[in-house]
This record gives C-alpha cells, sequence and structure tokens, in this order.
C-alpha cells in the first residue's frame, strides 16, 4: 500500500483562483487574497506522537511507521499504525492514530470531549510541554507501552512562515483569534503563532472546535489579530 | 429516590453578592451587576424528550418519568430513566438521558461528535422543528420505540424573560454573542434568543461548545448584541 498523496485542501484552490480571477479583472487584490499563503484550517482529530521505542514495544523489533496518508506540513503523516489507548478507568480508545515521523517524546493529544469520555482530567498544554501531566497505557498487536505522561489537550495553535507572519504582523508566540462562518459560527480565542521557516500556513483545531462550528472544507475562515 | 434540588448556580450567586457588595459600597452598578438576572450557561450533554406514549413502550404501561435532578428552568428535570440509542449503523449510545416533563414530539439532541460517533448525518435545528431529520431506534427496559424522525444538533440558544431581553434590547428570534473567556476563550456567534413569559435567563450550549472552550462555572461568560 502507497500512502496517499494529499489532494489540495480547497482553501489553497480558492486562493490561487482568486489571485488570478483579480489579475485577469486588472483589479487590486482585496486583503485576503494578497496573503502570501492560503489559510488552511484542518481539524486534528485525537492521535499520538510516539517515539522509535515505543513503536518496537507496540509493534515489534525493527517496526517502524508506514505513512499512510501525507499532512499539510511538509514532511508530516498520519500512519497506517493505530494503538488502542487505555484510560484510568480501564476505558478504551480503539484505533488512535499515530502521526509520524517519530519523535523524541511520546505524546497523546485528545479533545476534551475524548479525556471526559476515557475519565481523563487533561490540562491544556502546547505541544511537547508534558511535565506534569498524566500517562496512559498503550496497545499495539505485539505488546504494551506505558507512558508515564503526555497526555494532554493541545492548545490552538497557528503554524506560520515567517513570511506569514510578516503579513499578520505577528510574532512567534504571539496569539491571534480565528474566526469561522456559517450557522453556528464562533470565533476562537487565544490562537498561539509558531513561527518556523519549516511551517506552511496552517491552523490546527481539533475536534471539539471543529464541530461545535461545524467546520467544512468551504467554511469561511479569517485570522486576525 | 427523591429528585436533588439544584444547587444555586455560581453565576446566580455571584450575581447577588455582586449587586449586595456594590449596594454596600455606595457605588453605581457595572452593567452586567445590574442587569434583571444573573446569566446562567448551562452545557445540555446529549438527551431526548419523548411523548407519553414512547415513554410507555420503552418502559412499560402506565410508566411515567421520575425526576432525578432538577433543572434551571422551572419544571424541567433530568428523569432517573436513560435508553439506548441505536443509530443508523448499528453503533448505539447507552444511557442516554431523557429529559422531561413529557412533550408532544419526541426528539433527540446530539452534538455533531455523538452524531459522527454513531455514523449519523445530523442538522442543525431550532428545538421542536423536526421536519425532514433523521430518525432512530431507541430502546429500554420494556421494548423498543422507533423514531420516524427527531434526531437533530439543536441550535445554541438562550432562553430568555421579557425582563432579560428588555435590558439586552433584543426580541424573540434575534440573535446575540455569547463571550465565554479562560485559557481556551471563544465566542459563539447566532445565539438565538428564545423569549417568554415563563424562561428564566439560561443559555445551553452543547458538549462540542462547552468542551471547546473548557466552559467551567467560574468561566467568565458575557452576552453581547
Amino acid at each position: 500500500m502507497t500512502a496517499t498523496a494529499i489532494a489540495p485542501h480547497r482553501a489553497v484552490v480558492e486562493h490561487l483562483v482568486r489571485q488570478i480571477v483579480y489579475e485577469r479583472l486588472g483589479k487590486p487584490l482585496p486583503s485576503s487574497a494578497s496573503a502570501p499563503n492560503p489559510l488552511v484550517v484542518n481539524v486534528s482529530a485525537r492521535h499520538c506522537h510516539l517515539t522509535p521505542e515505543a513503536v518496537e514495544a507496540l509493534f515489534g523489533k525493527g517496526r517502524t511507521l508506514t505513512p499512510f496518508k501525507w499532512l499539510y506540513q511538509e514532511g508530516q503523516f498520519a500512519a497506517q499504525e493505530t494503538v488502542t489507548l487505555i484510560g484510568p478507568r480501564s476505558r478504551v480508545i480503539s484505533n488512535l492514530r499515530i502521526l509520524g515521523p517519530c519523535r523524541k517524546l511520546n505524546q497523546v493529544e485528545l479533545a476534551y470531549t475524548d479525556a471526559i469520555a476515557l475519565g481523563f482530567e487533561v490540562p491544556l498544554r502546547l505541544s511537547g510541554n508534558i511535565k506534569d501531566t498524566p500517562g496512559c497505557m498503550l496497545m499495539g498487536p505485539s505488546g504494551f507501552f506505558e507512558m508515564e505522561q503526555g497526555v494532554i489537550r493541545a492548545l490552538r495553535h497557528a503554524h506560520m512562515h515567517p513570511d506569514d507572519a510578516g503579513f499578520y504582523g505577528v510574532r512567534n508566540g504571539d496569539e491571534m483569534k480565528l474566526k469561522i462562518g456559517g450557522p453556528c459560527a464562533i470565533l476562537l480565542d487565544r490562537m498561539l503563532c509558531r513561527v518556523d521557516p519549516t511551517f506552511k500556513l496552517e491552523v490546527h483545531i481539533d475536534t471539539d472546535e471543529g464541530n461545535a462550528c461545524n467546520l467544512q472544507p468551504n467554511t469561511f475562515c479569517e485570522l486576525t489579530r
């Protein structure tokens, strides 16, 4: 099985079309269309990041992650491999997707709805900041792996290239707001900006946030300070 | 078993304390404290409303709902009785709470996260407006009851007494915004106002919305036009 190539996100296509149409019409670009990059907003369902050691414990000696679907950020993928998460009250979530490539720490990212269903009290944390967070047990086809810590709800955040940060007038660590339209429109406040030359402009929200506003590929989104 | 009397909501206590403190200090009340009633925001977990006929089909001839916990709106209660909901892909939700008293129609209210887990495509509807919505099967200790229609995601709404509508300057059917503070603050747009002399001021949001912002009893909330 080969990994699915990612189909262009609707926001990417719209951004290109808008730029071409305005150019043909000889009209000045509206602010959103003059952005260096399209605003892609994706919902991250619950998932985990694992170390190579955890992958071997769960899937067997010498085993590595196999890309199943490429994600919008360069080199990132949803793996074919999934695990079963066993929570503190012996409740489980099956088919928890692993995102690759492997990292230097093990981390499970849940929405609060998931955490409540499992019986976890999980803190809101920036990805990677897992000190003093609860742990859990993971089960794979070849064994168990106990995470001492690392179960979090990820802080909502925007990946940004320095070009995007320049366009929006923000710096790494600043907070922005994301306006999402539609019949159950919301505005997400305190959206953390993470700026890095390897990043493509993409907002990650979780399933609680995505379902609160019923985010669809054609839903209007706007990032503001 | 007797039904639990509802403990005063923190917003109710705070509103009273604020009014007394400002009076003692001889200072003019800030806008929020001068409101005729406290702003209570409650999360409605998934639940159903049933007709007396459905209750009898599910729990047995002559059976009625037994109050388990009184809700903030006068006379409304969570019943002791729960049902099992069987969705279109034979997936189930157990212990779906019934809210009483009985109504003239059967309606199941789910968050989108629930609906996705069950495999439903549910429309966003004002409670009671269930024409052309999907149905489901309910299972109780005494039998099954098939709902031909009535599975919805309820439109976010604010119950208001005419005094509250006057204070906020809105009419029945208008839309307001609800600002919710905290580390994952949001603003919920398109909050429908439902004005009735029997209503107490209370905003109902669902678990997706409540978990998106991690609404707690002490979270700052503000209703604006």
